[in-house]
């Protein structure tokens, strides 16, 4: 197995049967006929030879580039499709099956493309469906623009453009055109159309080794999807580069694969190989558009960006330009079932001009708020229980410190600090004082400008919660609005950061200093003792975090033996500003 | 550039707006903000705050996952995705920028993957949201079924049964119903799904070395989609192996993860992670299916099979199961715009039985065919052409391999030989001789099974396409009609075969036979000397194969020197058989 590409498969012989059962249960509208492993037709669950009134499309082909074939199959685009071995050409009495299944009175389609032993094999199907009564017509698409026009049989490989004929020609069947009329329009769809793949790496196929055929360095143009070599071998570019040349090479008037001038309607297909993210596909889509319009003068009037004719595992994509007029656009814009085909693509404008960026509904934020000129008794009272409550993290830094030395980052007292400094630096230049609400939040933003990372924005989270719930108690700020807002601000810090009691955090001095505050006030007791008490509850609770398990971050390697023998910061450092608060509070009051 | 990944990409730091504006070129109905850099928010083109009368539903987080977040917005699904820096969780003003531009009266849902950096980033814009005065609920996902039940803040990663909670959330605000209720629903939802990954490799970050983490014969088992080491990591495995392990692991009634039991409703996702082949994730779906059906004695309502929420270019695919009743079919099945929403996976039914083959239309192939008792006159002369004919091509036998040796692959004889040999044999026991049509349909097959290889199967288009000729002509068959079917039979080849008249193949012989015989034919001469003019120009058009470019197969590399000293042994072959049957035809004329 070491040897092998690795592969989410089982015998590699099976891939192709268990695909379509995948595909069959992942999608109800499709069915297969009941002739594994040697007939491998999926067709539409809802249609029966005996009674389809439309023309039936049938395309197929040697598996490995799904979605192609018969992820295509719906109401709208193909009846049925022929599934042969990975990259091989399906037997004749397969595509004969299918044929059986799904024609009707209207006869059927078959969009094959140009690889000689799908050719003849749909070829002789055709003929012999002919010979038992059928109606049927074939279109042989090839859309390979990377090499010179070829003098032999072979010609044009028939590439990811396939699924553009497809389109056409399976709305122009459900729109109940005759046979004749729908193929004309795929044979006029399969002639305005062009295609160029670019490859990073090389497709593996099932059971079989890894090929090293491109270096690291390298890339493959124009090349086709069996993993056969490309046209050229180039060193590796960014993809803007890329997609101008491959572009150019499509369009190229020396060739003149497609009738494609300046001024023309095009509609493009940027088609990932099977192993290509969608952030690439949609990075090269992003510029394949603005050079097709301001390189080539053409209108783009439809953008397909996806994995739709892959090759196995292959890193890379193609671009497919397709000339289209209305009646083009009306067939690709056709409702269809078939699962794979892109939705939400059509009526594109001819420009896109980004959304502005809409303000903050508050005016508020707009106006830069500032220290009044005088403060109110209460705006006061909270200058001094802040300052109380910065001056005494401050104070505490070293330890902080020490502790988080012995169970964290060692920082915790460093980075409390800086939002300490930062709200007494901020208050004395702006704080609006005598609008408590709004200095929680300028204080949330202060502390989030500077204290950086977790616990920055979950203090910002938590005064932030504050100010809410001050404004939703409407003014004036009474000491129950507070008990309110110190509760609100927990759940908040509890909901956004993911810990609860318990966990040796913050939350561990405050929902005590909480519950205490809360009780104390509704049951009557002085306000200020009603601080002073639950601040008690704070301290308390800070302590009671040596005797827990931690549960996050570098103190959950802790062992318990250390962690008992120091509080979580965090909930020290909470205790410690909500008892200097209110303990400056109560000065204050007792020397009024 | 030798040393970091390849990837079709520009400037690594610039993916994540790239994606965006190939996004929005592909898709009309989405736009994007005007905050490059910075803020990279995709937004519904027909939303605006102003006047949206419905619940905004907003997700998002490090980008790397495309099409999550942003191929999910559309009506009926997210109304914003807010995209952060590749596997960065996006800044809290952008996030805010997002749920300005799109929350109108009704507020905005956040759906949040639990990532501490998603919950902190999208918990602040919440909180600044509301205290803007808007309508805010946030709901956040965490469905990894890989790890046992965590202590911690961590908890549970969010993975892609996120995107079955923006679909039922999108839905229910579609449905026009509240912020409480939508935001209900999603927490449900939430609550049914579970989640886990597979990874035969790990991703690459753009810009980044590649790691070679995990070894050619190695699996990881339980990864995260940050390429973040897997739970375990265990010897590669046959996919039903594996998809059977993750089942069992996401249905563990240990870790009791989701609330799924025997006889409960389900429905799946098989999700690649980026650079899985569409056919690996089906044969991952096929095989889930029975295995949740038989083994959980689960039904199985919905399939999606695709890649929705990826790890850039990882190999591997996540499984999804959650637990569905109808309400929550529903939600899934209602309509929606998002572009990477899967189409056509609703209304599954329960079991699904493979389409009978169908049988020929014609009943004359069910029944063998028998040489008549008696001969017709007609009967007589058309076996003692084919007689003539097919001991012609015997003799020629050395010398056809001769010329092909320089040429070709020096078979032609030996090939022609068979095809021969098997015409006198099967003749004797069944050709209809004195019904012309359908001896042309035996030969056909005689040869095809014998011959091999392309000239098998064009010859056997050959004789198919001059019965369907011959029978639409009508019986009896006059020698104009021998005219048609030959016509037809060339056309039939050249269309199939890819040859024209020129290319140095049988039909440089066949073309100046035909058309000589038509001329001769219509020109009132009579048949036999008709028959045998036209050979004498096919003859002379085998001869003049000398001065003829080869246009196919290995003549194609052969120098234009060695091709003028030998004439095409197809042309040749040709040319003696029809000659051998013309003259043949006047021997027994002339005799009579």
């Amino acid at each position: 197995m070491d040897f092998r590409s690795k592969k989410l498969i089982n015998d590699p012989n099976d891939v192709v049967t268990e695909f379509i059962e995948g595909l069959v249960e992942t999608y109800p509208g499709l069915q297969y006929l009941d002739g594994f492993p040697k007939v491998k037709v999926v067709l539409r669950a809802d249609v029966s030879a005996a009674t389809y009134d439309k023309v039936a499309v049938i395309s197929g082909g040697g598996s490995g580039h799904e979605p192609a074939h018969a992820g295509f199959v719906g109401e709208g685009m193909l009846t049925a499709a022929i599934c042969g071995d990975v990259f091989a050409s399906p037997p004749v009495d397969s595509i004969l099956a299918g044929i059986r299944a799904v024609s009707g009175s209207m006869g059927c389609l078959l969009i094959v493309k140009n690889y000689t032993g799908d050719r003849l094999n749909f070829g002789l199907a055709a003929e012999q469906a002919k010979s038992e009564g059928y109606a049927v017509e074939m279109v042989i698409v090839g859309d390979d623009c990377a090499l010179p026009p070829p003098r032999g049989i072979a010609g044009r490989r028939g590439l990811a453009g396939t699924i553009f004929v497809h389109k056409v020609a399976g709305a122009a069947a459900a729109a109940g055109l005759s046979l004749a009329e729908v193929a004309v329009e795929a044979k006029r769809a399969s002639e305005m159309v062009g295609t160029m793949g670019v490859a990073l790496s090389v497709c593996t196929l099932p059971g079989q080794v890894t090929s090293d055929r491109l270096g690291p360095g390298k890339m493959e143009l124009g090349l086709g999807i069996h993993g056969e070599p490309g046209a050229a071998v180039a060193d590796f570019q960014p993809v803007d580069i890329v997609v101008s040349h491959v572009l150019k090479q499509i369009l190229s008037t020396e060739t003149n694969y497609v009738p494609i001038t300046r001024g023309s309607r095009i509609v493009l297909m940027v088609n990932g190989l099977g192993a290509t993210p969608l952030m690439e596909l949609m990075i090269a889509a992003g510029k394949a558009v603005p050079v097709l319009q301001l390189e080539h003068g053409l209108a783009v009037d439809r953008v397909y960006t996806g994995s739709f004719m892959t090759s196995l595992d292959m890193a890379g994509f193609s671009i497919t330009v397709m000339k289209a007029d209305q009646k083009i656009l009306n067939r690709l814009d056709a409702p269809t079932k078939a699962p794979n085909w892109p939705v939400g693509a059509d009526g594109r404008p001819p420009a896109k001009i980004p959304v502005p960026l809409p303000l903050s509904h508050s005016t508020k934020n707009d106006e830069s708020s500032s220290r009044p000129q005088q403060l109110s008794p209460q705006g006061y009272i909270l200058e001094i229980a802040i300052e109380a409550a910065a001056t005494a993290v401050i104070n505490l830094k070293d330890s902080l410190n020490e502790w988080d030395s012995k169970v964290g980052d060692g920082d915790c007292g460093s980075t409390m600090f800086r939002g300490a400094s930062a709200i007494l630096e901020d208050m004395k230049k702006y704080y609006p004082l005598n609008d408590p609400a709004e200095t929680m939040k300028e204080i949330g933003s202060s502390v989030r400008k500077v204290m950086g990372g977790t616990s920055g924005i979950l203090y910002d989270i938590f005064f932030k919660a504050a100010y809410a719930q001050l404004k939703a108690d409407c003014n004036p700020v009474i000491p129950l609005h507070w008990a309110n807002a110190l509760e609100a601000a927990i759940v908040a810090v509890s909901k956004y950061g993911g810990a609860s009691a318990g966990y040796r955090t913050l939350l561990d001095a405050l929902i005590p200093a909480s519950s205490v505050l809360k009780e104390k006030l509704t049951g009557g007791e002085d306000p200020v003792n009603a601080f002073v008490v639950s601040a008690e509850a704070a301290v308390a609770g800070a302590e009671s975090t040596k005797s827990m398990q931690a549960q996050a971050g570098r103190s959950s390697y802790v062992s318990a033996d250390i962690l008992a023998s120091v509080p979580d910061p965090g909930a020290m450092a909470a205790a410690s500003w909500y008892q200097a608060a209110a303990l400056a509070v109560k000065d204050k009051y007792h020397a009024s």
